[in-house]
């Protein structure tokens, strides 16, 4: 029988053994408070909001709640520049849109939360619970994953 | 004598196997290509290298290549969403400046530059290499670990 100390004793090489820790580490574990706003509001405000909340990406919300896109700091930036007036411009406007989002679900990984903000070149992924209301899809949002999250997460599991 | 088939069976918790790896993979094995920019630089000209180059933080130099300061995409929404003219203002204005910004050098490990970003609440992290010349103590910027890095090495740890 195994030993139960709560060693390993299992003969797997060390890689595996991280491997496996962080695909066993699931979204809903590591997910953080995801800061919405709505579709109507304008790219001002969601500067001031970005600011007041001090987070890189807000998610845009329709009226019910469900989400419609989001909007980063280079996206902000990029609109702040130009010769705008970033009173006047809603969000909705410069928002990615669904279904451009990159989205992830509280029951994938860690890991597929990471390679997935790698891949794409994100900052952030919403967190996503999928309803359906008659014929029309809806998303959620329940939370996010960041490259803060992940760093976060990078050095909890490096604690001796 | 232990079995030479690059297994562990050091009887090792899972936990000080990933703390280990985590604390033995070195800044200089996974440091990325910073991007710099001259003091004297406008506002307006960082962040057309910002999109340019596609980073969210530039290092700021003087004539001589030494570190003087930083400056992030938060700092350049800020002031371009201001009154100022950003064709005027140089970067040297509004940068965060030695020594009041956080490095790392080269022999620390990923663990140091991951828990220092987290701390400190910064998204990037210049690689400086310390110079003694005559009573002035210069930095080199070699390098940068940024949050994107940490998240690049989670998946390279992360795959099977």
């Amino acid at each position: 029988a195994r030993p139960r100390v709560g060693y390993f004793f299992s003969g797997k090489p060390a890689r595996n053994i991280i491997s496996e820790k962080i695909n066993n580490i699931k979204v809903d574990e590591i997910k953080a408070v995801p800061v919405v706003i709505k579709e109507g509001s304008s790219v001002y405000d969601a500067i001031v909001t970005l600011f007041l909340e001090d987070v890189g990406t807000l998610f845009v919300v329709q009226e019910d709640g469900s989400l419609v896109g989001l909007v980063s700091r280079k996206d902000l930036l990029k609109i702040a520049i130009g010769n705008a007036d970033i009173h006047k411009i809603p969000v909705g406007v410069i928002m990615t849109r669904m279904p451009n989002l990159i989205t992830v679900t509280p029951e994938e990984s860690a890991y597929d939360a990471a390679q997935k903000i790698v891949d794409h070149q994100v900052d952030a992924l919403p967190v996503v619970k999928i309803e359906q209301e008659g014929d029309k899809i809806k998303y959620r949002v329940v939370g996010k994953v960041t490259k803060t999250t992940i760093t976060k997460l990078f050095v909890e599991l490096g604690k001796a």
